[in-house]
């Protein structure tokens, strides 16, 4: 195990009707706020019109900023910045899932910072200051909602860029599984991708002596299987959709990651397949771990023999502990299909004409991924063999 | 799943040779403050000068308070509160196990207080205030190091009770495995013990639909399982050592009982036990649980079979449920059996003159535990079982 530093103070309110309670909890932090949230979805549900009358009830005022889209733009944080500074707003309430959590981390930390903000996404600038910003989530997939993490994609030349810092994490997360029940099948999907992933960036680890939190994995994992088809079948099931947005929340706050070095390379080559594409991250999760898979387990056959095992119920093969580590590898495939996402670069309709440039984008800051690192040429291989 | 709030802020500091950055994360909080400890085996160990040379180094004055004894006595506390008041301390650091933290936090809560501190523990009054304290944890076991818990004993008539209250959550916990090289056999025993109980007290609920959750405790639970012999065998094997200690914090920093209604029962059918014989807390929890699980596992047989089947490998028996449900209860005991833990009353040498007496006392504030609610009767059964 390795030495780690562990903390993350996001409150975290869960459970039904819990979103009316965000008047008195941004109440602690200001009176007149930033609003954030995405497209029309949340007006539609009407869950828009309970946020703003549980903020009047709480004598909060708001300004709004609507509009973000999945794979959030610089260009709407820039927009958020210049309402902040003129309105002169001191806390976000992001309402949505991951990509408006995401804006609105973007927002705040650019609000007090007299540069560009994308300078912090190149890592030309350390971050010393935020906005405090609240959650109401109503798609578990990114983690967002407790993470130090905001990606945002440069619309010109489709930079899909990331920053890191608890001094964007959530002050408070209200996670009502309710709220879930209106994401369309595939949305839901890609969500269980998204934390799926997460989960499996930390597990594919070359650490040793993990024994917990291998363990902490794959109960979030064993947990998705079980309960994503349930969802799929029954979209109002409040059990399983609380499990899975548990899930989602316990997959990203970092206790899984504890002590280990985790691998991250499938998410840097899947933005650039989004950054590009502008598909779902999820979708192109999909389709990327089980490639990614494929091209590193024989590194060290063990851990991915054991993932077959303890999360896929295979047999264990101890003649061929290969065998049993590909079989694991062919039941995610097979699970991913079972969810409706997509598991090959045709079905996102990415061609090949750009994957050399997207392994070169990949890979500009260096090798990605720690299981294995990879170079341009690795990358390429991997975009390949998810063709 | 119930509703729930989940929010642990402590900051932990994991590995290696992490306590001697103790001296910079108290400097945060003040340059006068209590050092706070049990008897001389930190003196022994080379521990107490290495903290002592890290705080001088940080520019931080300490005054001292040794003498923490296991089951925490309130007269030493009442010391502490004077000391602290004397001499205008703001911060308090425990250095030690669950006991010497749990007596922090009766100082920390008894400092700001102008009535007498045992009032909180006897909920005659709500705490509004308490110094900040940070810890250095010797044993893992209690997980006091991130919880919001601390019971303490009143000597005369062996009273032990307890608080619980979110600003007595150490800013920091520094776990350094290491540190728990020299732990006796016993000991470490008694901290496995313990450790498993805050996990099962978690796990045996009547609670519905908690898949996730329920994954996280058995994770906990079979990670001590594998891990414990090996640190009886080799005291210093640092990966075992490791486990155990991260599973103790992850235990009790409230994640494992998100959504569920805990049980506690067997908490407070030992706290009686500890309070008049003074025996260790976990040696009291090896002998009550079993019990007590034999007492109720026909209120809700499909959790003890799940147990059964997912952490003791019990083939499942599904003509009788009831039939593995008592195999893993067996194992169970067995298990502590081969910790050196005592499982009768008998081996704590506790006769049974007192039971009554102990019954009525555990049951004074009405019945106890939630997988069944037991009232004196019950209670009293429960320590005949025991013997």
């Amino acid at each position: 195990m390795e030495n780690f530093v562990f903390q993350n103070p996001t409150k975290i309110i869960f459970g039904e009707g819990t979103h009316l309670k965000v008047g008195e909890e941004v109440k602690r932090y200001g009176d007149r706020i930033l609003l954030h949230y995405g497209g029309g979805s949340i007006k539609q549900s009407g869950l828009y019109d309970q946020v703003v009358k549980a903020l009047h009830t709480a004598g909060v005022d708001l300004i709004e900023l609507g509009g973000v889209k999945p794979n959030p733009r610089l260009s709407l944080i820039n927009e958020g910045i210049e309402l902040c500074r003129k309105h002169n707003i001191r806390f976000i309430l992001a309402v949505g899932g991951g990509s408006v959590i995401d804006s609105a981390k973007g927002i705040a930390v650019g609000v007090p910072y007299t540069g560009d903000v994308w300078d912090f996404y190149l890592q030309k600038e350390e971050i010393k200051k935020a906005l405090p910003i609240g959650a109401v989530l109503t798609i578990p997939a990114a983690g967002s909602e407790t993470s130090p993490a905001s990606v945002v994609t440069m619309e010109e030349g489709g930079w899909k860029r990331d920053i890191g810092t608890d001094l964007v994490r959530p002050q408070f997360a209200i996670l009502n599984p309710e709220l879930t029940y209106t994401l369309p099948p595939a949305q839901t999907g890609y969500g269980v991708a998204d934390i799926m992933a997460h989960t499996m960036e930390r597990y594919f680890t070359r650490t040793k002596n993990v024994d917990l939190t291998d363990r902490l994995c794959e109960s979030v994992l064993r947990t998705l299987i079980k309960n994503a088809p349930l969802v799929l079948q029954e979209p109002t099931n409040y059990a399983a959709r609380a499990e899975i947005m548990w899930a989602g929340t316990v997959a990203h706050n970092d206790l899984l990651g504890t002590g280990r070095i985790g691998d991250w390379g499938s998410h840097m080559i899947e933005h650039e397949i989004s950054g590009i594409y502008d598909v779902p991250h999820g979708a192109g999760l999909a389709v990327v771990i089980p490639a990614w898979m494929k091209y590193v387990y024989h590194e060290d056959v063990s851990v991915f023999a054991q993932f077959a095992v303890r999360v896929w119920d295979v047999e264990p093969d101890f003649e061929s502990p290969e065998k049993t580590a590909l079989a694991g590898i062919e039941r995610l495939k097979v699970f991913f299909c079972s969810l409706g996402l997509p598991v090959t670069l045709r079905e996102l309709q990415v061609g090949e004409d750009r994957l050399e440039e997207m392994a070169e984008k990949c890979t500009q800051r260096g090798p990605v991924g720690n299981f294995k690192r990879l170079n341009k040429q690795d990358v390429l291989e991997i975009y390949k063999l998810a063709r």
